[in-house]
């Protein structure tokens, strides 16, 4: 009994995500304090506060903190919980603008920040526009405020200077990976470089890599261990982006929160789709280049374009290409000198987030 | 001779616009360096070097400098300069990001963000949404980066922490400002509070208070110093406003480098429209009504309705108000324990401004 297989651990996924919205729901108290004069703001910090309420899973937040256990047995400062909570705050700014641009309607089982907004101004005859609008402002507001949170008394000058290269890399990568992902989008091809660099910046650096190295660099990591830890997030990053690309597809919406008509229905430019259009014969290609990005598909439609995808092959490559990328970051943390409580979790997550059903 | 009335003035608007441009020009540069790999980033470095070639008065960046000048004699350090820098990149965020919103093809002469990302892709049938969205991530990218301007070695500590609350409260007011302006746009009312709201916040505070609240705070002003700027400021501020608002109905196209038709066109809530409701004779009220935010407006409706803002009053009101607010915003810098070259340097600008044509 002198070691067990699992060290004790910790990191308690429930506990950061308490401990996060904590934060975040107290920030944005004090915004409301600061601004008397502006009641306005309410609408806004309201309509942060429903989306983080309704769901989420604080992947950037555990991972931070992650990324912190992973180099030390410190107990983290405040300043990573700071930078946690800042990075789900920008993720809420990141998600109510791709909303816009997607022209989605339901995120987390809820109307997207934009509806939401259009809902409030029903009476208007522009009311649509006017919540887009209010939407883009709010976004505007989260990605200001998730620096203003770090920009706090117990942000420590050397804290706030070693992560904020990081966080202004990551702004530029998600945001040029948006840009790819727009640009793409609507024009199915089986140009599967462009879904994978799509992957890259939009998911596999935001929502793995940068997180985990943001907290680790808090904690004094060596580039040896942030090497070690890209090593891990890269392929992991894919495997989540492949198996929620997936769940888009056929995903049960009552667990993801998303319709599973909308990646269909904008013609998301996906390996899924790519490795299809690769690997699919004349007349499913027909099909799928018929129905695949249509305005107006419907459930019949995606039902067709479901089969093209399973019968093509592309469904099972795909399930096995998650397969491949969680083993290659499996065995990247085998090669890691890290204390062993980051391994232990990250090699548990690298399971969840690639067997998830939400 | 031993005195002049003008004293030896540091504070050389074009000097300072050339060193800001300077360093703007710079720091897009180094954003481009960073990110080898993301060769589509060029295209947003590129569309916002562009509109800070194609002009702009630049009026926060000097008014931040002659806030710390104001102040004190001392040379203004890097961190001066580096906050008015920020100042302008946030206001090219925006721009970009209001003329979404307002729907504005033209900005300083030329098309605006959005539509020139959509004449880049204009091969494709999506052109005009893509050129929004494209245009949403550009003003997210120059948001970011008015921030990272300020996360530099020669920016210390203690002057980011002495200016960040400044540029908290300042993006709060704007973006607010900018709410209550697109909710109030397209319903023409008599209320002129709600006119004098979105003066307040959208352009007296960002435009003229804050600004050289931030160059003054550099520059360790007092709680009276800082007193005495913002009773200039305000009063100032709405005189700026009012002349934009008269320009954007009567300016010349050529100078201003905006449209006179899209003010109208939109239906913008201004303090002049809800005096010439105010004061107007009932078939005068009713022509405006009828014209007013239609939004296929032509050149005929736009004369009539200049007929009935001059033929109110309303435009001889608005030019009387902008008298008044300047002679307050004149009185309260004779009230001040300032740096001679502050106040004589805001006295010519409170004269420039709101007689400008452009």
């Amino acid at each position: 009994m002198s070691t067990t297989t699992a060290p004790p651990s910790p990191l308690d996924p429930a506990a950061i995500r308490t401990a996060v919205d904590q934060l975040l729901y107290g920030f944005l108290d004090e915004q409301e304090r600061a601004t008397p004069e502006l009641p306005e703001l309410n609408l806004f910090t309201g309509n942060l506060r429903d989306m983080l309420r309704a769901g989420g899973k604080r992947i950037r937040p555990i991972l931070c903190l992650t990324g912190w256990h992973a180099i030390t047995d410190r107990t983290p400062p405040p300043g990573v919980w700071r930078v946690a909570a800042s990075l789900e705050l920008f993720h809420a700014f990141a998600l109510i603008h791709d909303d816009i641009m997607d022209n989605s309607d339901t995120r987390r089982g809820r109307p997207t920040a934009h509806r939401a907004l259009a809902t409030h101004h029903q009476a208007r005859p522009d009311a649509d526009s006017v919540g887009v609008n209010a939407a883009i402002l709010l976004g505007d507001l989260a990605l200001g405020w998730s620096y203003e949170l770090l920009h706090a008394p117990d942000v420590t000058p050397a804290e706030l200077a070693a992560v904020w290269p990081l966080l202004n890399a990551l702004r530029t990568e998600t945001l040029v990976g948006q840009y790819l992902d727009l640009t793409a989008t609507g024009d199915p091809t089986a140009d599967t470089d462009t879904a994978w660099r799509i992957i890259r910046y939009k998911t596999a650096k935001y929502t793995i890599e940068r997180p985990l190295h943001l907290g680790a660099t808090l904690a004094g990591a060596t580039a040896a261990q942030l090497r070690c830890l890209t090593a891990y997030a890269l392929p992991l990053g894919e495997a989540f982006q492949l198996r929620d690309d997936l769940l888009g597809v056929w995903g049960d919406p009552e667990q993801t929160g998303k319709s599973t008509l909308d990646d269909l229905r904008e013609g998301k430019h996906t390996v899924l789709v790519a490795t299809a259009l690769e690997q699919a014969t004349v007349p499913q290609q027909r099909s799928l280049r018929h129905r695949f990005g249509h305005p107006r598909l419907n459930e019949a439609d995606a039902e067709q374009l479901r089969t093209v995808l399973t019968d093509s092959g592309a469904q099972a490559a795909t399930e096995q290409l998650i397969i491949d990328k969680r083993d290659q970051a499996l065995e990247a943390l085998a090669a890691t000198h890290l204390q062993p409580t980051g391994p232990f979790w990250l090699r548990q997550f690298a399971h969840t987030v690639t067997t998830r059903a939400v």
